[in-house]
């Protein structure tokens, strides 16, 4: 027989009840029942309910063993009394009945962790004894439906005809936005190498090199502050380039790698294969977010038209200014003035004076009436006119935000999540997706300058000809896809001529040399026959996230950092010994008073 | 019709002729016979002919393009004169007229690599464009070769029940033999990250943590030196680990994965199913080397016994030391005075005397007769006996080395290798493997001092028991898979038990708070319950390189360092910022004078 087991812990039924079996495992939960010790003993498979009386030989070791020890049992398979037979699982019908036991693993005094039962801890004490926190079958369902997404994401791209490629993890620093974390050379004292932000470039030149469709499930580093949803060290990404493609062939290759893997792991909620395609600008205004939740049918709507010049002093005066407008926010079956005031106190809550708004309800004569002071200072006829462009009835509800859309419109959407959310009109079992599209290429900056709005790598839409008018007025080739209110994946379509990439830099005050110093490989590929090409990539954390519906991404990274980037179990970061710095010809400064 | 492409470039045939299509990718090569265009257009799937006279509108156009230029076209499947089917490409019997031309990518001044053809250029030419290299079709092959091998390696460790799962990129020092790369830490300035070496701790920790059969493809990080065979900075493993398992469950899950893997992608090499089990001392003593190439038959043997008082001086009386043999290198077919010479100045060449030699010839009378200075030292008697044990005959050889086994073992094993070679006995068509078993646990240094020969994690066999007694008799529970002469695989049955390890370390002459600081995050888990376990790692670039058949790793790696530990084509590493330095606390020291 096997040293360790003939079985695993979830492997035995009925039939094998009367063999001679031998399982190995931790103990899973102890219970004394008068001279009769029932173990549940548990592996990566499962559990098995093994026992034993005072006949057995094994009976005064296995007495000893306590929670998490691991031990390794011979015994016989037993069916259960029909009464005792446990349905939840596998192996309920049986219990093996035991004749040996080796302690192959003990536990040192206490257990400063117990898995059975899931009790709650402090996050600092669950990662410091990871290795037992992961023990618990909700984190290790967890790190298993990981494993499975992962793979599940690998074949579906493959089937689509990509290829994986690695691409180097050490390599050179690159201004993309983020921190990069650099990496001393020993080799060449003083010169450092850097972590991938991730392997933008590298996959533009995996293209330029012309291979066709490329896919990685690429590790991606950036030294950023932390944030309670976002690994402060390194995450993964699905990391997509295809060569001689449209936005729309991008979008018809990710569409059913993602809804299928959604479908795969959903759990059973509805996944809406209807991926509508919004503009950025409209996103905004219907949403008050680019990353929108669908699964809230609410939508927004500029009202400013019947305020203009009305009775309602406070907008009408607003109006006056240049840029202003007056957004909607319908709440169908909202129209109560409890609710109406609660949300009127979420929007003080989040730093607007307040949300003026009307409600319909039925009125003395039985009719519908408009109530509030907004109806009052409107009069029926614009309130109507509302009314009936937000095709609401009785019962329902509008809020209005007025002033310049950027200063209102977070919270207008998140105005628009709560009032989804109270009202219940937020679907619970599903998940929505939408591509934002038309992103602008250029925003003015606080201090007045053009800058790049987002990614200075997209394809402006119109080309070099449309870099010749107003830099505002351009959109760039660039989207995401967003998923019940997160982003899920972000891309675009690169720009891949050295002239227009040069003109789309000087528009955002970078000279030709800065571009040349910066980006230096990729605009030299550039110049030897690029291919037109674009991609995305979709995070993998996030996305495991939501379909282990979670909001901690520690619970589904297998060894993560507390917010602090630091790994308790492994004591990372440390201090390195002065030969590692002589080395590296490095000193370590003194704090600065 | 899509914007660049209606076919790939490798999908027309004669079934498409008459069809209007369009064709996007690079110029291959451009041939001009008077008046008509022939132009081989190449993308990531294959070549299609394209064509063009001096009728097509397309003329003026097409006549500018260049080598690797990007262009798409549009045209006509024309059948080709059964004359021109080229058979060799799978678009080789048709052609398409050239109706219209766009360039989607110009080349700028001269190509620095040249696609067609793949003349030669310095290495470092290569690596600064690669982007240009790796549209050589040979290259472009193995990057593809790379990725289906471990797409497949993937499949098949899911198929035999592993899931994988990421471990830290980022995490801590660990002094694990290698130097490591370090990371300085912006949050925590003076303190750093160091990039794993391997993920030996953290997949220890996962068998700790309750999971069974792990696997991960798993970039890997070490600061060496430059060697010709080794990328100076990351490379990639297969790593593996199990629950509950012996040495021998080890082998029985890697062997069909690694032999499936050989025959699905040896290009028809032989792939022998036999993989004996043969002790490192064993290895060293028949083969010269721990990673012995089987496809060499030849067997060295000890010949001691035959030179001991012997007539002849020089090994008699070096047979007088404690310590040394003759060790004997059967040479058969070899037994000619010129190859025997040869031999003898490569041995002199590799830093030895030389290498004595006997071999058997037709003698004047007929019969065989041995030759050389040896056999008539030895005399008639012994020479046959040596004969005999090494089943020599007529037209054979044998070579002798003498001394401490450490002197000259190495030079033997290549001295194997060359004779194999030579004589045509070394099979060039298979792949043959061996696990290699037995490690000592401890050697002695070379100041008398006891140290651990290998890996300090494996367990020593015999348990605690066994490190009682004589350290230098212990073997570990470790093994090597070595392949055609090189190591491919490398694991061991790990010790998961405290006190073992604290006892193991001893030995070595390192205290427990020693190892408790060194090790302390594994230590630490091994208190709360740990499974006996243990695992290997399969060199990625290694198995990929045996099975392109290359010796330069560059060869199968997308984007590597050259020797120096450079990215010429990105320019890593490179200085770092005042302002990077400053968020990191570090300065740069002068070099020293």
């Amino acid at each position: 027989m096997h040293a360790y087991r003939s079985h695993t812990c979830a492997a035995l039924s009925a039939a094998n009840a009367g063999e001679d079996v031998r399982l190995s495992g931790w103990v899973h939960r102890v219970r004394d029942h008068g001279g009769v010790l029932f173990i549940d003993l548990r592996d990566h498979y499962g559990i098995t309910q093994v026992l034993c009386d005072g006949d057995s030989p094994a009976f005064a070791a296995l007495e000893k063993v306590r929670a998490e020890w691991v031990i390794r049992i011979d015994g016989t398979v037993k069916r259960r009394d029909e009464s005792l037979i446990n349905a939840k699982i596998p192996t309920g019908e049986i219990e093996v009945y035991v004749r040996d036991v080796e302690v192959l693993g003990a536990v040192e005094g206490d257990l400063p962790v117990q898995v059975f039962g899931e009790p709650e801890y402090p996050e600092e004490t669950r990662l410091t004894y990871r290795f037992l926190d992961l023990r618990r079958e909700s984190l290790h369902n967890n790190m298993l439906l990981r494993s499975n997404v992962v793979r599940s994401l690998r074949n579906r791209m493959w089937d689509k005809g990509f290829t994986e490629y690695q691409t180097p993890i050490i390599t050179a620093s690159s201004p993309e936005g983020a921190r990069d974390f650099l990496v001393p050379s020993r080799l060449h004292p003083g010169k450092f190498y850097a972590l991938p932000q991730a392997p933008q470039q590298f996959k533009q030149l995996i293209m330029v090199a012309g291979f066709d469709r490329y896919f990685q499930i690429a590790p991606c580093f950036r030294d950023e502050d932390p944030r309670a949803d976002r690994s402060p060290t390194d995450f993964y990404q699905l990391d997509i380039e295809m060569s001689f493609v449209k936005q729309e062939d991008v979008f018809a290759a990710v569409q059913p790698v993602i809804q299928g893997l959604f479908e795969e792991f959903g759990g059973g909620k509805r996944v809406d294969a209807d991926w509508p395609l919004i503009a950025y600008r409209d996103a905004l205004m219907w949403y008050g977010s680019d990353k929108p939740d669908l699964r809230n049918p609410i939508k927004m709507a500029d009202v400013s038209e019947h305020f203009r010049d009305s009775g309602f002093a406070i907008f009408a005066k607003l109006l006056e200014n240049d840029g202003t407008e007056v957004r909607a926010i319908p709440a169908p079956t909202g129209g109560s003035r409890k609710f109406c005031d609660r949300m009127n106190a979420f929007a003080q809550a989040n730093g607007l004076p307040g949300m003026g708004y009307i409600f319909w309800r039925k009125g003395e004569a039985g009719a519908m009436e408009a109530a509030g002071p907004i109806a009052k200072a409107l009069g029926p006829e614009r309130t109507e006119a509302i009314r009936s462009q937000l095709s609401l009835g009785e019962g329902d509800a509008v809020f209005f935000l007025g002033g310049k859309a950027e200063q209102f419109e977070a919270v207008a959407g998140k105005a628009r999540n709560e009032i989804g959310r109270e009202l219940g009109l937020t679907e619970t079992d599903s998940f929505r997706f939408c591509w934002i599209v038309d992103f602008p290429m250029y925003e003015k900056t606080d201090d007045g300058k053009i800058d790049f709005s987002h990614n200075p790598f997209s394809m402006p839409q119109g080309g070099l000809e449309a870099l010749m008018g107003d830099p505002l007025s351009v959109y760039a080739y660039q989207y995401d896809l967003a998923c019940n209110g997160y982003e899920l994946v972000s891309g675009g379509i690169r720009n891949h001529r050295p002239d227009i990439m040069f003109k789309a830099f000087e528009l955002a005050g970078y000279p030709k040399e800065e571009v040349e110093k910066r980006f230096g490989g990729m605009v030299k590929a550039f110049r030897y026959g690029a291919p037109p090409h674009g991609g995305c990539a979709a995070g993998i954390d996030r996305i495991v996230m939501l379909l282990a519906d979670t909001a901690n991404i520690r619970e589904v990274i297998m060894f993560p950092m507390n917010q602090r980037a630091e790994d308790l179990m492994m004591g990372a970061p440390s201090e390195p010994t002065n030969e590692q710095l002589r080395e590296l010809r490095l000193r370590v400064l003194p704090k600065e008073a």
